[in-house]
């Protein structure tokens, strides 16, 4: 067994270059750019609840990386540093090592420091907080959805889902069908771009964590407003879309956790400036409906007529 | 059950007053004063390692805020913010409702506000960030002890552990002595006025949560230097002082964890300022040695003669 402070040092010490101080001291000093809000957000994953004990330490990482700047990507914030709190049973190195290289491997593609952390034994449990700049005004919140407002949606939904359907052996996937659903699980790709890119455009965004019908729930809940959603807008994946006669199928695509993709609103007249968004940024965006003064949330099928919904979302204690 | 989003709207989401946008977004907004920098930390508590699973949550909501707190003391900074990321087995009520009431009562007690977290189901671990402001140059930090420092510590030392012996049954003590050292344990009272008042006097600071000797060694390695103590210098408690024959109680006083106390090194012309802030904060501040040149750590006893140092410290994984 090694102690707290060799574990640090030897894998969680890499130098900062956008830190005045980083880890090793009390605390970490950080200079906020001037004019600037500070965006901060904290997530933990759970072994055997996020992600199972055996995964892929370097998954497991970029993961728990990942799902924390997806966050940031939902307000339109610039990540800039994370600090990692880890709970572990033993201080194992062959977990360890490749854990902290997913971890830096995402940080890196996405301009983050690591700056700080705390390591301690206990169950196996990773927290990042991270931190993020963005100019006053311009933040995408939850609360400013208008009626009228186009729903979009980036990239698949579903996917993870599926993947892990097919991990639990509840569905068998061609071999292709199933790396592509993998790495959405496994390697989920924060849309901080996306983001960044729709400051001045979106309305209100979120990102979904806990499957598109909840997550848009927020939004509504929080906007105080209703909206309207085409069943048959929505990106389900080919892997995915082969099933959705199945219940079990439409419920990963409305409900299915772990996508990490953004929900946004924005005014009809941004259509075009939103196309040209994702194309420059060769990002698939769907506009999947319209918010409405009408509270709920109401999925039409392609005659217009309103659907059932099955359930809401994940839910943490469920 | 309750899920995740009831749970954090019934006891984690009072009013912020100093954030833009607190809980209930995809991350907070804060306005970091201009012309400062931010400090931050974070720190894990883990059932039965940090406190005992069956310990009073409104003690186990205070320390957990309150050994944060202690970090940014230690760097003279303002406290500002906090975010909670709980990972608990079931929602319990009964627990959650004392837990977030200690946890308020000593954010609240050193002008913390609590604006975002993360609850989500698993084993029983509380992890505080922390973010504060210090202005540029002002920071406490470990690496700036020079050799002829005075070496400084507040408070007593020993009576956390001094307690946690006594729960154990490893030790008798009476009534008022469990009562004052019980305090310190589940209670501690992080030492944030006095970090604030160091700013312009203390060359280097650490606060002691794994034990003098080991937290004292943190500023010895980083700053290059070592360091003579003067055993008879250390302030032990009146209820530990009375068995400093005994090895275990030694040890309570240089190794003992969880004091939450300031150990800090200032020139020698700085005395009189450090006893006067001593004075007007009611804080006991005791000079238990100096910085030295020769690197090492050197315990001398009332003749000046070396004393044998039986152990390290705390560590996470022993």
């Amino acid at each position: 067994m090694r102690s707290e402070f060799s574990l640090i040092g030897r894998f969680f010490s890499r130098p900062t270059h956008e830190a005045v101080l980083g880890a090793g001291d009390d605390a970490a000093l950080l200079p906020v750019s001037p004019g600037m809000q500070l965006a901060i957000s904290t997530d933990t994953l759970v072994a055997g609840r996020h992600f199972f004990a055996d995964a892929d330490p370097y998954g497991v990482g970029w993961k728990t990386m990942a799902v924390n700047l997806s966050d940031l990507a939902a307000m339109g914030a610039q990540p800039r540093w994370a600090l990692l709190a880890i709970t572990l049973p033993e201080a194992d190195d062959a977990w360890l090592a490749p854990f902290s290289k997913g971890l830096y491997a995402c940080a890196r593609a996405f301009h983050t420091e690591l700056v700080g952390g705390d390591t301690t034994g206990g169950p196996l449990t990773c927290t990042i907080t991270i931190l993020g700049e963005v100019p006053p005004e311009l933040a995408l919140r939850r609360d400013q959805a208008k009626p009228g407002d186009d729903i979009w949606v980036s990239g698949w939904l579903g996917e993870a889902a599926l993947a892990l359907r097919a991990l639990q052996g509840l569905v068998e996937l061609p071999d292709d069908a199933l790396t592509i659903c993998r790495a959405a699980l496994e390697r989920p790709s924060p849309r901080v771009e996306l983001g960044l890119s729709l400051r001045h455009v979106a309305h209100a965004a979120i990102d979904i964590s806990d499957g598109l019908l909840a997550d848009l729930g927020h939004i509504l809940e929080r906007s105080d407003v209703g909206a309207e959603l085409h069943f048959d807008s929505l990106p389900a994946h080919p892997a995915l879309a082969h099933f959705l006669n199945q219940p079990w199928a439409r419920n990963c695509l409305l409900a299915g956790g772990d996508d990490y993709e953004l929900c946004f609103t924005a005014p009809a007249s941004r259509q075009g400036e939103i196309s040209a968004i994702g194309e420059r940024l060769g990002l698939k965006l769907s506009r999947i409906g319209s918010i409405t003064e009408l509270p709920g949330l109401r999925l039409l099928d392609d005659r217009g007529t309103p659907m059932t919904i099955e359930r809401g979302g994940y839910d943490h204690f469920a």
